[in-house]
This record gives C-alpha cells, structure tokens and sequence, in this order.
C-alpha cells in the first residue's frame, strides 16, 4: 500500500497545539487572537478531536494564561494546558532543589510553597522586565558560588514574536549564563521528548497519532517529531519565509494558519 | 645552551600590563588599588622599562579611566592605555558602519562623530545598567532585521570582580545575542591578535620580548601566548584558586600580584 508521507498528519487522532504565534500574538498582558484560531479550536471540540495546548510559556502561571485567552474569545481551561513551570516544579520537589528564581513575578503562582533560602539552583523563564542587569548578576552570583551549579531554563526559544516586534527569549539569556558560568542548563520544555510525553500522557495517545502544530520549526515541529509525533509549521507568530527549510528535518507540513490545518483535517476525515 | 623556559619571561624588553584586577579592583565608579600595584608602575617607571596598559574595559572612556585609576593614586596617561573603544572606531569608519550602541553612556565619548542613524551593525561593551530587558530587545531588533548582520563586541570575557562580588561580562550578553540571531560576533579586544599587535605598536617592541601580564588565563594570558608573546598569570582581581590550569596552555609564570611580578624581573636584571 502506498502511503503519501505527506498525508500521513491528515490521518492523526489528537492535536498539540502551541499558543503563543498559533492561537494569539502576546503583547504583554493583553495580545491579539491570530484570526481564524477561535473557529479553529471550536471545530475541534464540536468534530470531538482530543487536543491539548503545549506552550515555553513562561510570562504567567497556566490559570492567568487561560484567562488572558479567554479574553480574547477562546474557551480555555488552565488544565488543559502544558506549560514548562508545573514540569520544573516537580524536578525540584524530587531533587530537593531550592531554587533562585529569575522568572517574571506573574508565574510565581507556580512555585508557590517552594523553598527559596539559600538557593542551590538557578529556574529562569522569560523573566522579560525582570531580566535586569541586577537580576541576572543575582543569578550569576548564585551559580558561579556552588560547587555544582544547576541552572534549569523553561524553553531554549531564541525569540519569539510580540505585536510590536520580535523579543529576545530565554534561551538566548540562558546561553549567556552558561558561557558566564562555563555550564549546561538543563531545559524543560519544548523541544525536550521529555515534556512532549507529558502532554501526550495528559492526552491519552500515542506519539505516532498526535500532530504537533506551531511555528517554531526546531522546537515545535522537530522537537514534535524527534518525540515520535507527526510535526506541522504553521506560517503565523514569528514564521519568517523559509522557516520550513531552516530546522533539522522538514515539516510534515506547512500550513497558512491553524484554521487551515483544522480545515484541512476534518475534510480528510469526511 | 640550556634555558630553563620557566624563567625566559623574566629577560623580556617590556611589559603589557592589564588593568582591573591587576592594577585595582573595580567598583561602580571608583574602585581600590591592589596592593602594591601603585608601586610597581612606580619601580618600573624608575628603571625604564617600557610598559603599556591592555584592557577590555569598555565602560569608560580612556581620558576618565585614567582620571578614575590617578585618583586612586596611579600615574597613568590616556594614551598609555591600549583600549577596544578606539579600534572599534576604526573598524565601523574603514567599513562604513553605522552602530546602534549598546555599551555604557560613560564610554560614549570615544564614539563621538559617528553616525549612528539607520544602523546597519550592533556595538556592544560592558553595557552594565544599561543591559536592560528594552535595550537588549532594540540590539537585537536592529541585527535580526538585517540581511548581513554585523555585531561587534568589545570582548569575550565571562566575568570580572568588581568589589562586592563577581559580575556578568560583555561576553555572556553576545553569546546571547548571538544565540538569538544565530549569528557570530567579531570580537574586538583580548584575546584578537589584531587587539594585542595595536599594543605591541604603541610600545615599539617585538612579540617575543614582551611580557602580558593578567588575571584572565584565557583572554589575558593565553591570548598574549597567542600573538607570540610571554604569559604571567597573577592571583589577583578575579583570580580562583586552580585557574592556571584552566587555559589552553600553561602561564610562563604565575606570580601573587603585580609587585611580586616587577620584583622578580628587577631582581633578575640585577
């Protein structure tokens, strides 16, 4: 039997779906739903296509962030979200880490009733006004003073798309502190296999039927795939021309927008 | 003839000296002068040895450095120093370049005259405060949005000491910036042969008769070893314990400070 590679995503049982440049564009707290997205997941839930929302998002706790969406006209539990600080947490609690944490204030809902004294590690996120000059020395100071230092970096994204332009990511601010420091940050998060088997264990599927929709070629799309799932670039958010070609492996597809994708699934499926 | 290596840096002609954490420790805007270093320059000034000063500092301009380090009790005219600012001056005026300048406003003097409207390169030192979150977003705004991006950075180094404690150096904020564009910077400054030739032209002395004197083994030191010259790694300013051993190569000596440095070679000249 001849199976079409190219196809093959139309024949997928469930969907991730990345947030930040594939339902909206953040602009700090508010942000703009990219247009047809709304539909997109309404189609979804009304065709009874299990989904979930895997996002580097690390600007605010899952519950501020289901909010925001809301907002903007989206139907959204926080549950229904995988996201990198629930993830870090349970690596501190099974490690006995106490971490300093040079994070944006409206996450630490996440790290509630975490030990902080005397920090034996380094969480960073997309600290955004929070990455000062005197912040990121506090970080610096931390690491470089122990004898084995642990830096644990919520995403490796090199930037990301706001309404008013392309912001710098944590990853970027991370590598500093690896070469400052001459470490290794552990990541979590997308592309790490790891975090996809948590969004794929909350959906109840296997990797092999899951297709993974976003617009960052290396971390959605060959992190989905390296992790088994079918991966599809969608060319909305920071999608620049030729971001197909620019990541390890191609997509398995490249799509105008998610309500193309979702379009496009469920006349497959008819 | 039998010449015993280790102390072949001891018949050198002149001396290229570093300056924080060789001659003081830095702080803000003062600092204090390690002790015995006041002396040194004193001692080698007495016996004519030629020296330079070499230095990646790039949060000052060279005339209030001088100003800064005299005011501690040194003898030390601008144009004694050997800093990145100037050369990189010459590069973007030779190249045509238009920087946006994230560096400190301190060290805007030496930029005075270029034009920096519609800039088509990025100039970065050790910006300090202002390596904030927006700052850090314009660079990086400027050199993703350029076909032919060019960043410059006035060293690679990963730390330095300043009195209260170890500080994040210029070099970890372009390894972001350069993760963020995925691009490579052109660093100007030690380690570059190129930065280490302008210093050995202002002394007017051949490679090989010339001894580095630093407390960066790898940018100091092995940079020096490098462009042909002699290395001794003193423990001083940011000097940890087994930092000898961290470079690509082995200093020629490693001495307590820079007095211990000038004694020696005095002592050797007898």
């Amino acid at each position: 039997m001849h199976i079409d590679m190219s196809k093959k995503w139309l024949e997928g049982k469930g969907f991730l779906l990345d947030i930040t440049g594939v339902l909206y564009d953040s602009c700090g707290a508010t942000g703009t739903a990219i247009p047809g997205s709304i539909e997109a997941l309404q189609l979804l839930r009304q065709h009874h296509v299990p989904f979930r929302f895997i996002t580097n998002e690390s600007t605010s706790d899952r519950q501020h962030l289901a909010v925001k969406l809301n907002t903007l006209g989206f139907e959204i539990g926080a549950e229904e979200i995988i996201a990198p600080a629930p993830q870090v947490v349970k690596i501190l609690r099974e490690r006995g880490l106490r971490p300093f944490l040079l994070v944006k204030d409206t996450v630490l809902p996440e790290f509630a009733g975490l030990n902080t004294m005397n920090p034996n590690c380094v969480v960073m996120g997309d600290a955004q006004d929070n990455f000062s000059y005197e912040n990121i020395n506090r970080a610096f100071s931390v690491l470089i003073n122990l004898a084995q230092p642990v830096l644990i970096s919520m995403g490796c994204g090199r930037y990301y798309k706001e309404t008013d332009g392309l912001k710098m990511d944590v990853g970027a601010y991370c590598k500093g502190l690896e070469y400052a420091c001459g470490i290794q940050a552990e990541y979590c998060g997308k592309p790490d296999p790891r975090f996809f088997q948590a969004a794929l264990d909350s959906l109840g599927l296997e990797s092999d039927t899951v297709v993974m929709v976003g617009d960052d070629v290396r971390n959605d799309v060959n992190g989905a795939q390296k992790a088994g799932m079918m991966g599809v670039l969608v060319q909305t958010g920071k999608y620049r021309t030729g971001d197909e070609g620019r990541g390890e492996k191609r997509p398995d597809a490249v799509m105008g927008n998610l309500l193309g994708v979702v379009r496009a699934y469920l006349d497959a499926a008819k």
